[in-house]
């Protein structure tokens, strides 16, 4: 596909996204709730598709890397050790005057950006969202949501290294949600305070950090390319000395081409020991790989590969939306479509009867439906002209449209209609199943 | 297969969990915490496949099921609307004496079970979980961790009837986390304080609603038998009047005869127009659907099955679990095995060289599993003699073991070993996906 378009108005795609049932205002009947999403039915399989894109990557296709789901509310001791309670913090100022808050980074010149008052000195806020554990409020219970998935892997370790036989190098890869209080959430589902992620520790013999850390790079920039990023929304930007985590050594950032600029997609950094050593210095617990050849003890080094399920969602729709003038079925028209990568799409087809009001199409068509839901998600459609249904299952990405028209009662073949090239070939009802698996799979 | 061991003693399975890498205790090198528990790799893979078999059941294989995923973190507004920050809570009473806190209805003969002492009047405790969203502690800024999933489905009614073009019966369907402060969290992972759910809204015309209940009373339980339940294992009980609860008109709950006893594994439950009448009145928003042929705008009627993701991990391991006499390849042993459904196993298939220092067996059996890992999670073992290997694959569940043998480099099929009657056949490599396929799908 020819595709050159770049969105660069966010609010088309916060449109297109509630109107078609991909993301809705979270608590929208309550007039919202901060910058809260929801997931609708097209933007929930999208996301599943995402999330099992990146698990077939990066555990189901490798020898190397084992899945794990840890608790979203873990012993508080986790996040002394990790560092998160004393400094997972954002600087924060008061006005004086009218007593808004402020990020301090986002404050120029020292006065109130409301009322122009004077501005408090900055004081530290912790981003962690705090609960409490049991009955009572007190001090002992405090626990916290988690802000990051990583830290499970690390207090997992020695679980992993006791009873899955693994040999370094080996990886620990989770999906799950993570929650920062964020001052300022904002840019639709960009930064938001409850997100998902999907990250991998990746354990490695000290010395060879760094080829794998130039591995995990390319990997990682060229699974997005994969599943249809185009390379020129992309680069790779290298932190800065003074910008690097306190924990990492070296981190790369795979930034993508927002409307408002470009931003993190994803961060791979290498943590060398740091999380293993604190782990071990808080919990008393040896962390360490026993090598069999040189009977050492070895503490592995990591490289952290962590991405983002809800801006790869935001990502991969941005990238994939288009708005195009056409010329289908001998009509000019203006088009948008969503060019989704098929692993990706929330349909993988659509099922149209040619016409609503004749019984053996319909019959037949919904005879190809139920034959093809036992094997992918779907979606039949009757209503309207054809034309206008190719449109709508344009604009939610569905890679082919299979229309049953009359030849289809004489031949038991079906119109396969490809979303981006507009073309179409007749395929047997019989054979639709291998070749949409051929088609739409990673 | 004649399976008819019923596990008793639930630290056998417990032990399993751990040492096979299904559950771990939580944060366990900081001493654990609560009831809290995470799931190792083969866990994790479970409990997708028992999503997966959710999802393709309730949502793909239908033509009436959308599902969503709504915000862990919502308005606080829709738990006042629902009912949960006034009356989800259980009573407590203190001990006078030692100050120690008990549940009211575990506490017999109104003296503290500790110390003897005199105990206060029962207090209500609340068991959502309370967080800050923003920066100050503040009243305003109080907001819950979800309790359930369910009321995301009602909250969300609204755009899905906006944005959908769904008919009436139609269903709405969610899984993720959700999260009760319970006083007293046991039994392994039946009762925990951060759970997963599976549930589902249903929504009908009023008139139809209990009909409809008996329905998806039906499908529920058959589910649970397609996947490898055994009915004796299973039964309904209807509650009675006094114990439903306020929103439910009628309730069934489907139950598993656990190692404790008979506890529940996912309630169905009729709860009329409750949770639309009550998000209508709090929210001012119109929550009705419109019937295009009598111009009516309908209040439905909801029914809704709420199954556990994790209570039915639980309970499919339990029924799994199976200690045999056996005799195999001439020698009697005593094997653990899991009698998984083959498509809840973590693993569909172990790869085995015969000899793992004969390189062409070697070289082939690698060849066999690159192959099948691009289509289904599986396992390559080369360690051990053969028996032993499959006493492994048995604890945990993997349906066919594939042997590369000496045969296999000269007629290119390989044994495949059934885990349930141990019989042997052979199949064509060429053969072996679409082999698997048929053998491990849902």
């Amino acid at each position: 596909m020819a595709h050159a378009y770049h969105l660069d108005d966010m609010n088309k795609l916060v449109s297109l996204a509630k109107r078609r049932g991909f993301v809705f205002p979270g608590s929208e009947i309550y007039g919202g709730f901060g910058n809260s999403w929801d997931y609708g039915p097209l933007g929930f399989l999208l996301k599943e598709n995402i999330k099992a894109a990146w698990l077939r990557a990066m555990v189901q296709e490798r020898d190397d890397v084992l899945p794990i789901e840890t608790a979203i509310i873990m012993n508080p001791r986790v996040w002394v050790a990790s560092g998160h309670v004393a400094g997972f913090t954002d600087p924060l100022v008061d006005c004086k005057n009218c007593k808004q808050r402020f990020r301090a980074d986002q404050v120029s010149g020292g006065r109130c950006p409301e009322c122009g008052g004077e501005l408090t000195e900055p004081r530290q806020f912790n981003l962690m969202f705090k609960t409490y554990v049991g009955p009572v409020e007190e001090e002992a219970a405090i626990a916290y949501l988690r802000p990051e998935t990583a830290q499970g892997m690390f207090v997992d370790f020695k679980a992993i290294v006791d009873t899955m036989r693994v040999k370094l190098p080996f990886g620990i890869a989770q999906i799950g949600k993570s929650f920062r209080n964020e001052i300022t959430p904002g840019n639709f589902i960009f930064r938001t305070r409850e997100f998902e992620q999907m990250e991998m520790e990746y354990f490695v013999r000290p010395g060879t950090d760094m080829e794998w850390f130039d591995y995990w790079v390319r990997q990682r920039y060229d699974w997005y390319v994969r599943y249809g990023i185009r390379t020129e929304n992309l680069r790779l930007r290298q932190h800065e000395p003074s910008e690097l985590a306190h924990y990492s050594r070296c981190t790369t950032d795979i930034e993508y081409r927002y409307p408002f600029g470009w931003g993190e997609l994803e961060g791979i950094a290498n943590r060398g020991d740091f999380d293993l050593r604190v782990h071990e210095e808080h919990s008393g617990e040896q962390l360490r790989y026993f090598d069999e050849e040189t009977r050492e003890h070895i503490r592995p080094y990591v490289i952290e590969p962590a991405a983002g399920a809800t801006r790869s969602l935001l990502a991969f729709l941005l990238d994939a939306y288009d708005e195009e003038r056409i010329s289908e079925g001998g009509k000019e028209d203006v088009r948008t479509v969503l060019h989704l990568h098929p692993a990706l799409a929330p349909y993988k087809a659509a099922v149209l009867p040619l016409l609503r009001n004749r019984p053996p199409l319909v019959d037949l068509a919904r005879e190809v439906y139920t034959r093809l839901r036992r094997h992918f998600y779907v979606v039949y459609d009757e209503t309207g002209a054809i034309g206008r249904r190719y449109r709508r299952q344009d604009e939610i990405g569905t890679p082919y449209c299979l229309t049953i028209d009359f030849q289809s009662l004489e031949d038991q073949t079906v119109t396969v209609r490809d979303r981006d090239t507009m073309e179409q070939v007749r395929v047997h009802i019989e054979e639709l199943v291998p070749w949409l698996a051929g088609h739409v799979t990673g």
